[in-house]
């Protein structure tokens, strides 16, 4: 067994990961980064890459089948999820091979192996060609998380599938089950959807996207089921199996529905268990999420970001809170880390976005609460493709002087598109009163930003 | 001849007029509000509004063709002009209608008739039922403009088009020809090219979007040309006309090309000569644009908003000043017209987008310049649907401290869902600094502005 001392190590190379080494190796600092899978981690390997991939190689389908609708065009489109695979799966393979380059070149010792802790201030890795002791100075747990899986419902591979399977489906199945009404459920269901595929999904809580506000829930489910989905909400799964004639799904209540495949995509389990965190003094939750201070701190000289801090589940939240504690390491910041405002998007054709805090969020800290909306109908460049359902949605809180905003939400086709501006309004707690400090431009979706928040207050 | 007073008299219902009218009502003034032709005017009528309507619903045919070059789609798409116009003419004509009934609900008097002024505080209304005499205490000509025409290249109606007469063709024609390479220009080039229409680009200037960065022009020349267009740059026009055999567009040079149908696209015209603007002591400059003093006014009582003071032909610099002009009348304001932040977009498949200065402006200016840029081939978003032409480029003026951001340029698929953000950053002269004080979501195209901004600095 080699022994290497490095001032620090992390564990991981997605997002969170492969930015603290960058920034590390930029400051001067010894770092090697261990990495048990791929570089990139789940983001760019199994995650938000691909997924956008096979969404934005398929955009063109949708917006036909509207046009379609008006008579506006006609013909056929046939698609190849194997052509889509391959180019997909070029650029992430050539996007790994940058970032590991890059990483090399910052000088960052990039290790491929499992890492386990042996002690407080060591870490084994166990490589292809033998093992090393690393000892550190200071450890940045970033190792990320995999898919939950619940007894009675575990993917097989075979029709019971978890997300990086689905990704991998060379032909589309006739029907598929999703379940989990999350980000992945969905984007994963208007995919096939585009390839005809017959699309019901299932959702334990009471409706999709179970973290927005319920009227953004109801938009979005009402346009699905438009577009032909099965809806099934508040509606508990005792087990999902494969079987002779495809995947099988029955409720607590006993009655079952079946599909060609189906999608296991509820939920997302720290990936900890074989890193032995209790070697270093680290807490773990009962699921295994890793509890950490106001500091991202995990243990002495310890800190753990993205995933697997379980704090949010976000490929963006990882690079902030690593910007964050390779900042701190170099003393540049004493403070703790801030909590800022977090956007979120599910892509596709319909999409959700949010930034900020919701609604309920708000009220449940006592903060009195007022909404103001606008629908997409109303906007020029929504019509344009006739894509006019959803609506935008601004969360205002009372405070000193007139409602500051402290969210906004939205659903629809391209709302993702908001998602920047919408972060800057909010992060700056805009007024009513800003609301024309900057020019729109016209024709654009922004203006459905415009006037969702100069729209008349109403309760929440 | 009727007799009628006013507060506030305007011309023209446009985007600024109409603006203008709402806010004046609101506040309690006798409005009337004169119209010669459509509520809505150039943008909504023959402008902004069918030129979005028709690339929106074609969006999918450039996205496809990206597909089947990747062989991940195939199979035949046909597009109906036709019935692309039936929709459009839907909208716009509700619109126009909800825009009548809206003004007409907030007291202003919506009068149909051609206004011209009889003296400094009187403006006669030939309407189809007589005349009115309306008298003013104040007025905001607000008349805007329309195509340019210039000797030898009149528009005639058969083969040779303005920009009206091409929004009502039924039928895509083989080939085109356009003069003028700026906003009008390229959307219904990428249009037309979208129903197969081979397209010819003519610019008297050195490149296309003149008012651009040559850098800009360039991605943007070269993507066009890889879609197969003709682009002539730098080459002056001396005749355009309609033969046996469809449109013949002459060279200085004594060159020609010949296609079926030829758009003039070169410039607008202010819409003023039939309002004897003199008889109330307004100045027109030589080809009849509006003179305006720092307060956007034209003479006692009277102000001039949108494209008719030639100062930004864009809707919603016409509503920007016509809030303005309103908030002065009511005493809100005594401080001279500010110059906002303006940002403009080209739409289509490859986009243009512009918010501040170009470094060409702030050069001329003495200003000490340096930009930053990243293509759009290093963005997830843009790669996803195979679009990667393209980058964004940012302008940083040397100032005190840090530069300060003074302009954002962007050129490719996409890049007017960038505007808003990018409006913000300038507006509010972000430095390298700020980059990180909002969290950027991943994958979004906001990262390649994040991307942009963070990249090394550059002499200009």
């Amino acid at each position: 067994m080699t022994h290497e001392q490095y001032d620090l190590v992390i564990i991981g190379a997605g997002p969170g990961g492969s930015r603290a080494a960058l920034d590390a190796a930029a400051a001067g600092m010894r770092t090697a980064l261990v990495e048990k899978a791929d570089a990139g981690g789940t983001c760019l390997n199994w995650g938000c890459i691909p997924t956008k991939f096979l969404l934005g190689g398929t955009a063109a389908v949708p917006l036909l089948q509207i046009q379609k609708k008006y008579k506006a065009a006609g013909g056929d489109v046939h698609l190849s999820l194997a052509a889509l695979h391959q180019r997909k799966d070029r650029f992430i393979k050539g996007t790994r091979q940058n970032l590991v380059k890059q990483l090399t070149q910052a000088g960052v010792n990039f290790i491929t192996g499992a890492a386990s802790f042996a002690g407080p201030r060591t870490v084994v890795v166990e490589k292809e060609d033998g093992s090393s002791l690393l000892e550190f100075e200071n450890l940045i747990l970033a190792a990320g998380s995999e898919p939950a899986s619940f007894p009675g419902l575990i993917p097989d591979g075979n029709c019971v599938l978890h997300s990086s399977h689905i990704l991998q489906l060379e032909t589309p199945p006739q029907s598929l089950i999703i379940v989990g009404g999350g980000a992945i459920g969905l984007e994963m269901g208007d995919l096939f959807a585009r390839f005809g595929t017959q699309i019901t999904i299932v959702e334990a809580l009471p409706h999709l996207v179970p973290a927005e506000d319920g009227d953004i829930a109801d938009a979005l489910t009402k346009a699905l089921k438009r577009e032909g989905w099965t809806v099934h909400t508040g509606r508990r799964v005792r087990s999902l199996v494969t079987d002779e004639e495809g995947a099988l799904l029955t409720f607590e209540d006993g009655t079952a529905i079946r599909a060609d495949k189906a999608l296991m995509a509820a939920g997302r389990s720290p990936a900890t268990a074989a890193l032995h965190p209790e070697k270093a003094g680290i807490m773990t939750d009962g699921r295994g999420w890793i509890s950490t201070d106001n500091f991202l701190q995990a243990a002495e000289n310890i800190y753990a970001v993205g995933d697997v801090n379980g704090r949010t589940l976000l490929a963006h939240a990882a690079e902030h809170q690593a910007r964050y504690v390779v900042s701190r390491l170099r003393g540049l910041t004493a403070a703790e880390y801030p909590a800022p405002v977090m956007p979120s998007c599910v892509y596709g054709h319909m999409e959700v976005m949010r930034t900020g805090a919701t609604a309920k969020e708000l009220t449940a800290q006592g903060i009195s609460v007022s909404v103001s909306r606008a629908p997409l109908a109303s906007n020029a460049i929504a019509q344009s493709c006739g894509a006019t359902q959803g609506f935008v949605k601004a969360v205002w809180a009372a405070g000193n002087g007139t409602p500051e905003l402290r969210g906004i939400a939205a659903t629809g086709h391209g709302v993702s598109h908001l998602v920047g501006l919408a972060t800057v309004m909010v992060q700056q707690r805009w007024r009513r009163e800003n609301i024309h400090d900057i020019i729109y431009a016209h024709p654009t979706l922004d203006e459905a930003l415009e006037a969702a928040l100069s729209a008349p207050l109403e309760n929440a």
